[in-house]
């Protein structure tokens, strides 16, 4: 008999793969794992696109999609257009920004560029349209509550929504809410992450879903990158595991090669809670990005979501062009949203055979528990 | 057959258990774990003493000693007296904790009082001498590589020496050193702790010393307060936990009473690591006093070993006391070590009763990995 997430989602192994790249997605899915699509930088059309790709490589086999619709941002309410909250990001950061660039031998932002706010507006709602023409299987999302949108549009397609916490007061909101399904992500997370590890968060998580008297299951996130590491997990009471950062290093990965380099290197401890990108933590690799938004150490303290990101991915997609260029400035500036798993990473593989090596990893582990039991 | 690490040190359950309370240390020992005295604080006699109540107790049942033997400390190769070593406190920290002592309603310092460094002397060989002449199973030690005396008195009489470490590349110089057993303690972890979470940094520290060629156990620590995180650790590779924050809530514990209630109130998101008390980064309940050591949010920035627990714990002592007797302003200040498993405890209990549910919540994750297989 399989597991009931396995039955529940039509896999063979409950490892869940969140990646930007279409054709990770579609790896793991052939391989008997559940890849999910990270949609947030696309546009209605260009993920319409990138659906029918995966349609086609997975032939029926199932796979999600992953949004970032934050409960709580700047502007809230206030129906402003992206112009109107480019408004409030203060001048002086951009300023800030060009004396930065300037350290590193880079010039000045040639024109007040913004990025496009993160999925506040109708975005979402559009993006969700657009994914629910397509055989989707599930719908994850992270930063709060999802909006009443996406659970009734879950509920009306049949389609099962998962919400990204990283305390167990966030699980308890997400369940009352409707949610199907609880990523418990801890604090080693690549991206957003909060401050509880997933050895604590994990039991935390699954006792208080059972105090409720639910029955929702947890998948485990934060610094899972082997099969062991699932098996752990899994004995801890999760229905299985959600990776991200492990991705990140595969063939199929559109990584710049020179970060993925910077990724095989990296040791657990060269990633750090930040806010500078985004507005909100989120673990990424440390650099003199990173450093300056330390708003204690002389650097700035972040602008709130979504300002942060406005202005700055437009800045870190100018940075990373230069540093895949070899220059030394924009490398120590360049940061990538990777977990503490990254000390785990250390070569360059094909998907597939990272689900194949998690499923010998994860058999290993069980057994290797099993035999630790008195007879 | 039992684990190799049960016939290694004669016990049914690799569950060692750090307390500073012999009764802790004799009940997990006469319940088949494996009870260790935290003893940097007692004199060599007080000592003597304890471990003389302890072997009444355990019939030849094993059990062992921690102590913290610093590798780095200010002072060190220069044979300084306490009172030189207190010389090198700055007056200005004196009168920054009599302001914020103030600012609790509490009397400044009387006078300048210093607590004993840290064992950075003679005293560590001393206690260790003493510990020797009682049938002690295991030597423990954090804050680095133990001191030769340490190594060579282990090996002399035949009892194990473990170190604390809290990041793989320390576990590679352990092992080069001699120690015979590794607990890698993740960031989750009560005391001092590194920043890698305990779910990363038990299979990278596993995998560096296989690396090596080396075959040395490895304890999991950090966040570990059930028998369900436990198992997870053993599925990984570790071959049994080392705790410390659950025995802190047992009936046999000295806790005090209000302590006790705060730990049992506390969310795995109210501890922080703070060097604060002793100088080196060390989880802890978040309070007026870890705010006061925040150096770049308007605190002080600590001093280094040994000299600000020097500094802090006679204060700290004070701050306890009058906490206990329901000083409001002393118990914003009052803080103790403890990791982020002390979400999980809820309930105060006999220490042979938490024995017994670890075995039981053991059995039970292996069971429930078990049980996710296909078949």
């Amino acid at each position: 008999m399989k597991p009931a997430i396995c039955e529940q989602f039509g896999i063979d192994f409950p490892l869940f793969a969140f990646s930007h790249c279409r054709d990770v997605v579609a790896a793991v899915t052939n391989a008997g794992g559940f890849g999910v699509l990270g949609a947030t930088a696309y546009t209605p059309e260009q993920l319409d696109q990138e659906l029918s790709w995966i349609d086609e490589q997975v032939n029926g086999k199932p796979y999600g999609l992953d949004l970032i619709v934050p409960a709580k941002y700047e502007g809230k309410g206030e129906n402003l257009s992206s112009a109107q909250l480019a408004d409030r990001i203060p001048e002086d950061y951009r300023g800030y920004i060009d004396e930065l660039l300037a350290a590193h031998g880079i010039e000045p932002e040639p024109k007040k560029r913004t990025g496009a706010p993160i999925l506040s507006g109708s975005t979402g709602k559009e993006l969700l349209e657009v994914a629910l023409s397509h055989p989707i299987k599930l719908i994850a999302n992270a930063l709060g509550v999802p909006p009443d949108y996406m659970i009734e549009a879950g509920k009306q397609h049949g389609v099962p929504v998962a919400a990204l916490v990283g305390a167990k007061e966030h699980a308890v909101k997400q369940v009352r809410a409707g949610v199907d399904l609880i990523i418990a992500q801890g604090t080693e997370a690549g991206g957003h992450c909060g401050e509880v590890s997933t050895m604590v968060l994990v039991p935390e998580v699954i006792a208080a879903i059972e105090e409720m008297g639910a029955s929702v299951p947890v998948l485990a996130a934060g610094g899972i990158v082997t099969g062991r590491q699932m098996a752990a997990a899994v004995a801890m009471g999760a229905a299985g595991a959600w990776t991200g950062s492990v991705w990140l290093t595969t063939e199929e990965a559109e990584t710049p090669p020179a970060t993925v380099q910077k990724f095989l290197k990296a040791t657990s401890r060269d990633t750090v809670r930040s806010a500078g990108r985004t507005g909100k933590p989120a673990r990424q690799l440390v650099s003199d990005w990173t450093k300056a938004w330390l708003p204690n150490e002389g650097g700035k303290r972040p602008l709130p979501l979504p300002l942060q990101s406005m202005l700055a991915e437009p800045v870190i997609r100018r940075i990373d062009v230069l540093a895949e260029q070899g220059h030394e400035g924009a490398q120590a500036l360049a940061t990538y949203f990777v977990g503490q798993g990254v000390g785990l990473m250390n070569k360059v593989k094909p998907a597939r055979e990272v689900v194949r090596e998690f499923i010998e990893d994860y058999l290993a582990a069980a057994e290797r528990l099993s035999n630790s039991l008195p007879d």
